[in-house]
């Protein structure tokens, strides 16, 4: 059994972390972290655990009983893992961090977006961005992953096609992208009461989102050069869910965007390139760590656009965290990650 | 009083016509027909209504009787109005349309959108496109309203500064739109259904949507041209409300945005510019006759992006019809339309 | 113009007052107070206000200013109306309070139940408990108003008439009643985020509850005696509304339960008895100060089911203090709370 | 593998044993029926099976196709059951029915509630009421197994410790029970419309409700004799979920409410006694085959609270068809019903 620890584990992608780990026939939960919970079964806090994990309570964070773990999962808010990654990737624990620590290659962006100077940027070099669909091989390397964030995932999976083939205009790509409320984490804010947020829908972060670099930088790997993408993040008033509008202006000659989406993922067990017309529904995706697609060229216009759906706690977060621990274990690829959405 | 009249009053524009008529101080209604529902009291189908139009019966349409009115309403599906409007304004009773029976100027176009014949085309010379914030003094003197749909009030409203003042390229407009579910009407379908819509988002139309031509025709109007749009309407887990998301490139001198839609619309009692880094919620208008807007312009980025958010059945539909009214009537034009939204 | 004052106004019963007076002809709001939002303006805590109060802001506690209205409406926390409401009516200003301070006769009682000793036992004496429908001409000359909580009211108003009547054995009482989330304020609450209290049902406080000795003084009151009662709330994922179901055992010659409640209400503008057989909705009051009741006999059973709906904020809260206010400065019973609820 | 196929699968009860059956070790779905669908692949109308049942078709349905499958369960409405079970028993195929078709003893008790004469009468006889935690003996050797209903299960769980151990009065129960919209089916009717049901609550069947006979037939058999109940089901604006609140009054010595329920479920796998003073959340119980009970007893009272939650889909209807199938085929008890609910 590959034994795991959890650092922060009483948000979302905690829980979610555990919910699909239960069924992970290669993985044993060693360790679960929270200051505020210490002490706590984990089934005391998320009553959907009572009968798994039995003798699991969450602990202050102690290097060494994370470092005797083979691979410890960070869920935590931005900077933690810059503060102990290192000793653990010392103790020869492999790192794979859910926050946005090392997503971004270059520190003095990451203090631009962040507000604080980076915590740890002699990582940053051996840092792997745990997007399996273009990174799958540097992956099952790694000490360190940074697991991309929500709507980076969905965002770039819509675009990657259309800008390898360089397909559309680089310059002037939009991603509309509307996300549930378990986006914004666990923390109690007026804003995310259900008394404020249902029953509406409303952008935020439209002059400018951290998310916005991470997906500047995976299009431009793809694309080969610097990108021009304008991102407005929307408030849902769903639990889960992102569901990314993407529009771009075709160029050159594009003899069939079904086909070259097609085959672009054909491989790929976790993204679904849906049939011509489809038109993906989050909760298709609920629960599954999946990303569901579709192209669609609007008559009389030269606009493509794509429609690409994930569950934010899974293909977005926890899931896709999975997804790199079985690539870097070299455990079969969908172990744990096999259940269907659960619809309705 | 003006006596008017309700055609097809058992759908959601039906009802929330009663409910924003109740309070206006000049207005009586007199009849409110359908077929299926025949004989019963409005209260006995919206039970909101108890209390109010005490011996109002739904009954079958009756030329006599709407043609006692000073105006009808038609809360119908299209083809409806094509029938009945021109006997009515030979009777001297004025037309307030909500369906799309006389949006469009050119009855091809409407024709190939819709999938039947226009039924009554000469009728199309004297409708007025009922969008008080471009047509004030053509509604006060109409005979026949068109009044505008839901999706295109809320993209009208918010490109319109930009359209009219040329500020960006008019080749290439995205207006991404979120909607409630009431938009789909009160009909019985499994895909509106609360255990298929809810916890989910997702697009619909994305190929091509009814509302694109009324929205070009309307935007062309502006600018003086015809445009290029790409309209994706989105389904969204909430009972009322409209987000259209809206962006386009900048060009020219743009000296200062927030002013150019300030003065805009400075007059106007039903549009509201909110303050400069606003993101309005369809909350702020639930129940209201109000367009929130905001306008944003990305960092590092030549395109601007506008927040629009309306009641699609009050400002997208009622309300905005019971505006028209006001005008056609000469009454206050607020009357009836001066509550605040609901909130939370 | 009655002019008054709001202490307590950034929270969801604030808000609503506001809501509902924008519309009374007689009322005109001087002062809302905040101590954590003092210099905003009401309309940025609240855009759905925005056009509405243009010159409102929230202020400290002023005791000159609040003291220059002729009344106050508490929308606070317990505890706050005892420490402000003497001085207060000292200056002649009346006080109508929304929170839980003069509802309790006994000040023993109310610190058992709070946990606190009772600021102002001395108000007791003259504090009347404003349900209009048992109270109407007390609290006509009263200076000192206890509104009803939201669970009270509805469980009241649903079991009056049999208590009145003795016709069901007042020692076991059910009361198991289902709220919308806004009953629990406006606080930053993991339990009442989004993520958390929608696609979810439960119940809490079912070991007993602080509005448990309120219902059971009112029931008390009606029947004459003291009565045994089992008060079970429930959280439901929605914002708005309150449904109370109530059971009790029949005894002696009930001829006719629908008779006996369309006889109690017959006169009462906010209490609506329902059609035999009906199922009263929570959004048939949704924004409305009404209070809409069925009763039931099941087949084969000597229980007789009690149905009663009400909107929280509403007939729950705002919407009676103003009722409460229309009594005691006699204006129209129904002013400022005379429109429909909004349905859907 | 055990071979089985499904009638009626388009509903949510259908697609429910899908989801789950798809991680079932044991179990191979060889046909699935529907006559509004036949020739559809499973993944059309359930996209969140895409990627599952590669090769699975709607087909009408096929006595010999459905014969040469091990086990058949229904998903139908009542009645088709009826007429296709004693074929499937003839040819040696065993019957899992998760309609009403066999869940009452009395034909003419079936009649008197379904409106129509019972149409297998002589099948009644070795039919096996599917509620493992009464019957697991009987389901073992069964070839014909009414599955129960959702209400009944929740509400017979909550109350089989009480009126095994005679701690209540039976004549006087009291089961008030909370509904997602998936309990109504996936048939398009109006009420069950996002724009409906969401942010409201009532109840329905006040006066009688179909399970009432059978919830009375199963605490009869608990109690040793007939049982006396008032059943109140409410429509909750959520997707899944029972929440049934019971109530009933305490007689004779009750030493340890807590301890009985605890040793009387001490040893089933899906009923979950929590500890003292909680308040179970229907969303603890999501997708889980799992039901959650809590018992309180209110201050001052001589009443009994059991609070028991369950997934109308799983441990309501579709988990618990498996958790038979388990026991008629000798499977391991738990197979395909070991995942966690999914929260938030």
């Amino acid at each position: 059994m590959i034994k795991v620890g959890i650092v922060g584990g009483t948000g979302y992608t905690g829980v979610e972390l555990l919910r699909l780990l239960a069924r992970h026939p290669d993985v044993s939960v060693e360790a679960i972290t929270s200051r505020s919970e210490a002490g706590l079964a984990v089934s005391e806090l998320y009553p959907n655990l009572r009968g798994h994990y039995a003798d699991l309570r969450f602990s202050n964070p102690d290097p060494e009983r994370l470092g005797a773990c083979d691979a410890v999962f960070f869920a935590t808010p931005h900077g933690v893992a810059h503060a102990l990654a290192g000793d653990l990737l010392e103790r020869g624990t492999r790192v794979i961090d859910l926050s946005a620590d090392f997503r971004l290659r270059d520190a003095d962006e990451w203090a631009a977006w962040y507000g604080q100077s980076h915590g740890a940027p002699k990582l940053l070099a051996e840092a792997v961005y745990g997007l399996p669909e273009t990174n799958r091989e540097r992956i099952r390397g790694a000490r360190l992953v940074a697991v991309p964030g929500c709507y980076p995932t969905a965002v770039q999976l819509g675009l990657l096609p259309l800008l390898e083939s360089a397909s559309i205009d680089a310059n002037h790509l939009i991603a509309d992208c509307k996300s549930g409320v378990t986006g914004a984490g666990r923390g109690a804010k007026v804003g995310s009461l259900l008394a404020e947020a249902s029953e509406s829908m409303k952008s935020y972060g439209a002059s400018g989102h951290r998310h916005l670099p991470e997906i500047r930088q995976g299009l431009g790997d793809a694309f080969g050069e610097r990108v021009g993408l304008t991102f407005v993040p929307h408030l849902t008033p769903m639990i889960r869910g992102i569901h990314a509008t993407l529009y771009g202006r075709l160029q050159g000659d594009v003899a069939d965007l079904q086909a070259l989406f097609e085959q672009r993922f054909a491989d790929e067990p976790f993204v679904d390139v849906m049939p011509p017309g489809s038109h993906p529904e989050t909760r298709s995706v609920k629960g599954a760590n999946m990303c569901r697609i579709a192209v669609h060229r609007p008559v009389d216009s030269d606009t493509v656009v794509v429609l690409s759906v994930i569950d934010n706690l899974v293909k977005g977060a926890s899931g896709q965290a999975i997804h790199n621990l079985n690539l870097m274990f070299d455990c079969v690829e969908t172990a744990g990650l096999d259940a269907p959405a659960m619809m309705p």
